[in-house]
């Protein structure tokens, strides 16, 4: 294990109004933290700015004197509240220049699309003295890119759009990163995807190796029964950042029960996706039955391409009525009994495995909220049942505290982690 | 109209790393947002800072002189990471003392989960003089409100969960905002829910309004066919502040065509809880026959509690064998033409119609992608079939450009608004 090169820094900034007045949530700073880290850099901080130009120009200011880097999305358009340019203008005393390649991709831009070009447009050609141009393929806001230049870091200037700046941020760190930051560390991230771990017992396991390696940080997000822990290695070459990175990954899965990884490497994998490679390699179809995930597993089953491989279908049954028509649930028991308990959810999985043509379906019945069950299960409980190749395997009741929607979104994983033990023959 | 009240400006902040990291989006700061908003300050920042003492001081610092209140999340833990207290013991030069109410919540915390405390949680109750404890019902670490002092604006530190903080911010208010913050204006905030209208299209009705009242701000949010068109007015009263939002959405209203409203008031509303309430109101059960959806129209339409009213089922049928089995789909037609085709949609909503007991049914059917059909159905092309209690409508092809993802999602909504339109006797 080698010492760690060392980091410059970035500030992640956006300008605009939208996010400081919660419209949404800054998903552009969640995306370029983590290029940034896989790029070698130190986040140190985010920002967002208001369409206000000394507030921008004092925010941006006390970014670029404490960062090695900042990189800003928004403000680039043609109208009055866009403020990037002079902002960057004043606080690097550039004077706006006409750039002749910035107006020619603008007006490029808008002959692709059979469209005539304002005018106005191409205010978004006037760009600080020294910058460099970050052509955007799709949007009419070119970007562009300062050199560090007295006391003030360098600032990247994206468009706001996700749709835009993705491409221009792999694009401007192929023209100008490179020589800016020649010393910055390569890195490589591996990801172990755990189900149905507490977050606690993962930290307690692990509790001396979180900090032990100062080249690999390590980070665990736990959401819904799924833990990811991510493992980031850095170090002069990407071969000894992976190096790195799976070393320290082959320390923390030591210390993991086994069948309790469901994925391993990269940074997004859900339980969806398990089972469908799971169902796909031993040539297995999968079906289920809802009652209080009305529809979520299937969901789950079907987010990503290829599914239609491993997923034969879904009955979701809501009302007393459906489950015996579409599932074969028994119609005097759910009047006598109700719908949240153990022999409903065979029914249910049984009823879908038959009826769907599949080897395996998971159902899941009981009670999401606001609501109590009539028959008098609490809030929270919900029944899974399971049939498979063998025979039905016996129901279990698990119970979320929490509103409707978090149980609803947990059931969902833990019907896909009961469905994904049993087709590997894992204990339950 | 009057003239608005002076606003005190609010930062909101966050202490921690994981932000940095990209593990999440700062969904904490997007919901402070809409607090200190409705509360009357104007929100001039976001900040994310490192578990680093001297960058959280020197932004945070920053962030206190530039701000009547910063409102600071995390960081309140017992662990040495933890740093907010001691960040606000330095700038406000306040030193750390022993709160006994402080303390007394903590321990009583533990004694209620029957669990030991560590003597190390004690750390808790040292917080800085001068400082206002705010008790914590949901965890272990209490808040604190420092009032403004020497050139620094007002700091409420909370916990970063977001099970904890939210009755916190509203126990703050209680304590302290009103004392200190005595000139801010009241707000009234009244949303405008509208579907499948482009937002250049709403832009352009309402060009003259957005900014034509300046007690009113005027925001407007675009996703999947939804458009959200939020109307915040202020003023000295409550009552004031509404008329103004009301009388602001009557002028927009004016120019929109009525029935492609679908809600108004509230922030947040879907088409799914529209669908849901036109069919409790006529008494109708509705069910969808989903393939490319997967099941996202049934998840959309059980979203909310009492959905069960309204909702008959689903048929998630991916393989043409359970759209024959389940829905009645023709087999030697599915065979040769393939599934994305008026044909089956209209075959897929009738049968679901028939099969699940419902009044109205609709139906999905298309190339989510990434791979388009083997019959030639280019990516992102879904039908949408629908029968309702006159008979079967005629099934409308749409197109969506974009991942698998978006073209999803896009055609849930899609066909939660072809259902409304025709439950409403609306023009398709």
């Amino acid at each position: 294990m080698s010492a760690a090169p060392h980091r410059p820094t970035a500030c992640v900034a956006s300008s605009g109004s939208e996010i400081l007045q919660g419209l949404y949530a800054d998903t552009n700073a969640q995306r370029l933290s983590q290029l940034l880290l896989a790029d070698g850099f130190l986040v140190q901080g985010h920002r967002a700015m208001p369409d206000d130009r000394a507030v921008l120009v004092a925010g941006l200011g006390e970014a670029l004197r404490t960062h090695d880097l900042v990189v800003l999305t928004g403000g680039l358009g043609p109208t009055e509240d866009d403020l990037t340019r002079f902002a960057a203008e004043e606080l690097y005393a550039a004077p706006l220049v006409f750039h002749e390649d910035a107006a020619e991709a603008i007006a490029r831009r808008f002959r692709e699309r059979g469209v005539p070009m304002p005018e106005s447009n191409l205010v978004q050609a006037r760009l600080p003295e020294g910058a460099r141009v970050v052509p955007n393929a799709n949007g009419t806001a070119p970007g562009f890119f300062m050199p560090p230049r007295a006391g003030l870091g360098a600032m990247l200037a994206l468009p706001g759009p996700p749709r835009e700046w993705p491409p221009m941020y792999a694009d401007a760190r192929t023209i100008d990163f490179v020589n800016h930051f020649p010393g910055r560390p390569r890195t490589h991230t591996h990801t172990i995807h755990i189900a149905f771990v507490p977050e606690s017992r993962v930290n307690q396991l692990g509790a001396d190796l979180f900090a032990a390696r100062p080249d690999v940080d390590v980070t665990i997000l736990a959401a819904l029964g799924q833990i990811r822990l991510r493992l980031t290695g850095w170090a002069e070459s990407e071969a000894a950042a992976e190096e790195a990175a799976l070393a320290h990954a082959a320390a923390f899965r030591g210390r993991l029960e086994p069948d309790t990884i469901f994925g391993e490497g990269p940074p997004e994998w859900t339980l969806g996706e398990a089972v469908v490679r799971i169902a796909k390699e031993r040539g297995w179809k999968v079906a289920t039955a809802e009652s209080v995930t009305g529809g979520l597993v299937a969901a789950r089953l079907t987010d990503h391409g290829g599914a239609s491989a491993a997923f034969a279908g879904a009955v979701v049954a809501y009302s007393f009525d459906v489950k015996s028509r579409q599932l074969g649930v028994d119609a005097a028991e759910l009047a006598a009994h109700g719908a949240a308990n153990a022999e409903t959810a065979a029914a249910m999985a049984r009823g879908a495995r038959e009826r769907l043509g599949a080897d395996w379906a998971v159902s899941t019945t009981g009670v999401a909220g606001p609501d109590a069950d009539t028959h008098g299960a609490p809030v929270g409980t919900v029944w899974f049942g399971l049939a498979g190749p063998s025979g039905d395997h016996a129901p279990v009741r698990r119970r979320q505290l929490g509103g409707r929607g978090l149980v609803r979104e947990w059931a969902a994983n833990q019907a896909l982690e009961i469905l994904r033990r049993a087709m590997l023959g894992l204990p339950g």
